[in-house]
């Protein structure tokens, strides 16, 4: 290890620190000292105030742990339990790290604590006893709310369940409780209050005033969103993103198994290609570039690159100037391209496979983080087709239902988002299902590489993906003919230059033999809210941006 | 299915599609007519020639493929093998698509093509017989590079090994020869050019014409960069990027099973917030806002929202005018942080056998693209400890080396470039490891929210981890005490305002009870870059950004 920096100065061939870094190690030298007098200072004054009240027995039991700034052994010298395991340890002493979701005093002889860990709880308490001090008793029931504590206490089997904890037959019998990390008092926004639904059903930005009847208020978006590193300590909360998470590696567990290799495009781009709207510019070293708003180019130039099966979860910006309850201008997409041997419905298939792998396993894996969402906001199950066929529902299909449910539709236009979830609840209705696909979309309303039907010149080989009547993925079969896709986007309305800054690489990437392929794009925070069936999805993302919001 | 429009538009209830979109269709129609005569002429005169020829005993056996528009039923009609697993269809009658990688015609009666799918090739042969016409013997040597081909061929044992292909031991005897995608001649960049080395052991950016006695010339890096899609079809680069994609899906596996969350933080800030220099501004609505350097503030939020532990890929921002082998402004962060109960060397254990996860992996799951690499530029295997055990080296240790080694460099300096690497020398002499981690680096050096050491006030609880002597990761324990991280922010050199946009949050969130946590992030492509021993970290990204370069 390294001598202070006194020591090295003493030598010859090393020349000694700057005077100033020795000026301030002696000023931190001193702080250090004058801190630890103050420290002994506190403690003879709570000796002396033992001493009024009676010794305490527990002095060594309970207290405020020293700064963490790993001074000890790097050796770990207490083995810590997952609270979640807590059932296995009956009648057995544990420790572990905890947080105080609630600590009250019941009289100066008993007080209860209910600690949390994870999405875990459990009750402790204290009882003054020969072996456990009055003062300790205060100290554990006056411990403020979200403190960080290292705790040490027995497991007891109760006789009744316990209501207010997770942990509903077992209490924890404090023996130490020691202050980690102290929480200030008091908090901007309580845990509990962001356990809670928000105001109307979850659309509400604003904090409302408590129900008749009821105390509490409904806490609103905006101020959750305000103080996010509080508002995601709510179990609510840790459930979402435990779940998002396994949303996240379950794709790339299932696409990795079908020989997918993952890849990393990139997100300054030189130029506005993919049509030029809505794209965020970037001062580049003092040229203009943008961020990209999909992947898409990209990931069919690596098929052209001979990359036969492609994935990629990465960032999406959007310069869009929409303030709803599914729009972002940042969220993460779940991207793939394939090659296709002989038909588009090969892509489809894989997709269709990929989304029901990821539904089973969060109904197997994440089944307690899902139900612990549902139950807050009251949701349906998400359903599943019986038959585990996924519902492929043409277009013009989906049109002639909706018209035949009053809707006054044309076979070629696009469904706006109302019809949209109006055809979920139809399809539900006929196919039990909430998540199917509408595939041959009209080719006037998709972008310019999708591959025109052979069967229509008005539809395409295109397809999109619903969960409970909202999209989560658009995808389609590409055109790999560099001449007919500079011809269809000449035709576009509007037209694109295949010869524009950005363009021409891409269009020229066909001219080189480019295997037939196809794919899609999820929305990953999509997934997540309407799994979950939530009703904003600023709920999805832990720091969300939107036209209103860069911060937290 | 839906009806063509013209059908619907003689229906009551719906609307008939705009004139424009049936003028459109017509106009389709027409050319698509236009198109069936002119193939029906080519046909004919095809024919012509052929009588003139004799008849083609094979003309169902070969011939360009109409454009693959998914017209057919979507159920597949051929079994096709992929092409590394040849051996086991010896004799035996296989269907693949491939690409040429070169096609010669031998005589009349004579031609081979040289056929590649991923990284494996394999040479066919066809031979005019009563059975294959002299037509498609031609048509088979004459076809482009680079095409896109679908092949059926018997499969046969050699009995010298065959040099040109990596399937050495068999050859395909073709049976049929479809060309299913056209590669336009020339092409700007020959796949075969692309598999060799750059100029200067790679360090080349322009082409170097041909050593003497070499007809070949040396491709630099510009020109590979900008023909990047065909660049990437060599096996070098498939191989290189296969390895990328490992390292990226080893890093989930490994932390996944330790319990990480994956998280995904926000790339654009409203505030350039950690030191305020080398950061991307972007257009936010009219508004200044930043892409993010890095993820350090938010993944630590997350520690304070009590996500225990969590780990993030994804793009980081450097707006940093480096022109050097191993600066990119975009790269990929393998990011993680999480609790520590004791001390900071938790979080160093954890980092270190997932480096040794991710090695010992590489070395079986990807032993062939590695080998493959490396064999292209001579580079020597990367050595791990054969104790297991990782070399840490305290930094002042390092510089005793360095010193010892002739080189005039003081207790508390940062290492340059050129001392990191020769330290890696030493390092790799000494303990035979070409990975190990320096720790506790100077205070003064780290950024403001590192936490100082309690054993020397110069010296802090960081590290940083080297493969063959250069950083792929810095890392450290943070600060999670609220005032003493704004105390270290103002003594910071340059200070930090600790209320500053996007900085108060940050310090904030550390009020409410955060745990001690430590934590640190790997550049991606320097793993990869540093793992095959490559001369330019642009190899490693399919399309690199640097100050000079932003396509394609």
């Amino acid at each position: 290890m390294a001598e202070p920096a006194a020591a090295s100065s003493a030598g010859d061939a090393p020349e000694p620190p700057s005077k100033n870094a020795l000026k301030k190690a002696q000023k931190e030298k001193e702080k250090a000292e004058k801190k630890a007098a103050a420290k002994a200072r506190e403690l003879a004054d709570r000796q002396k105030k033992e001493a009024a009240d009676g010794e305490d027995v527990s002095k060594d039991s309970y207290g405020e742990l020293p700064l963490l700034d790993s001074k000890g052994s790097d050796s770990t010298s207490t083995s810590r339990v997952l609270l979640s395991t807590i059932a296995e340890h009956e009648d057995k002493e544990i420790t572990f790290r905890c947080w105080v979701e609630n600590a009250r005093s019941q009289s100066a002889k008993l007080a209860f604590v209910n600690l949390r860990q994870e999405v875990d709880t459990v009750q402790a308490v204290i009882a003054a006893s020969d072996k456990l001090s009055k003062q300790m008793v205060k100290f554990c029931g006056t411990v403020s709310t979200e403190s960080t504590l290292v705790v040490t206490g027995l497991v007891k089997r109760v006789k009744e369940p316990i209501k207010s904890a997770t942990v509903k037959d077992f209490e924890l019998h404090i023996l130490k409780l020691f202050v980690e990390v102290k929480a200030e008092v008091p908090l901007p926004l309580q845990v509990e209050d962001a356990e809670r639904p928000m105001p109307e059903a979850g659309l509400g930005d604003e904090d409302e005033k408590p129900a008749e009847g009821d105390a509490r208020p409904l806490v609103g978006l905006n101020t959750r969103l305000n103080n996010r590193t509080i508002d995601l300590r709510a179990k609510i909360n840790q459930a979402i993103f435990g779940i998002k998470s396994g949303v996240y590696l379950l794709f790339l567990e299932f696409l990795s198994k079908k020989r997918f290799t993952h890849v990393q495009t990139p997100k300054i781009l030189g130029a506005a290609s993919e049509g030029g709207a809505n794209v965020f510019e970037v001062n580049y070293f003092g040229k203009k570039a943008y961020l990209a708003q999909s992947p898409q180019f990209y990931k069919q130039m690596l098929i052209a690159s001979r990359f036969q099966r492609v994935m990629e979860i990465g960032p999406v910006f959007r310069a869009e100037n929409s303030n709803t309850a599914r729009h972002l201008t940042e969220f993460t997409g779940l991207d793939m391209e394939m090659e296709i041997q002989e038909h588009y419905h090969e892509v489809m298939s894989v997709l269709e496979d990929l989304m029901l792998f990821i539904f089973n396993e969060l109904n197997t894996r994440y089944k307690k983080e899902t139900e612990l969402v549902r139950s807050v906001y009251h949701i349906d199950e998400f359903k599943l087709p019986e038959s585990g066929k996924v519902p492929r529902i043409p277009f013009v299909e989906g049109i002639k239902m909706l018209r035949e449910a009053g809707e006054e539709v044309n076979d070629y236009d696009d469904m706006s988002t109302p019809q949209e979830k109006h055809l979920g609840r139809l399809v539900l209705e006929k196919y039990n299902s909430d998540f199917y696909v509408l595939d041959q979309f009209p080719l006037a309303i998709r972008p310019a590489y999708t591959m025109p039907s052979p069967h229509n010149p008005l539809l395409s080989n295109s397809y999109d993906m619903f969960m409970r009547g909202q999209e989560i993925l658009s995808g389609a079969q590409r055109i790999h003919d560099a001449e007919l896709l500079a011809d269809q986007m000449r035709k576009h309305d509007p037209p694109i230059d295949p010869n524009g800054a950005g363009t021409k690489e891409y269009v020229d990437s066909f001219r080189y033999g480019c295997p037939p392929h196809g794919g899609g794009g999820f929305g990953l925070e999509r997934i997540v809210q309407f799994w979950l069936g939530l009703p904003n999805i600023r709920m999805c993302s832990a720091f969300p941006r939107d036209p209103q919001r860069v911060t937290p």
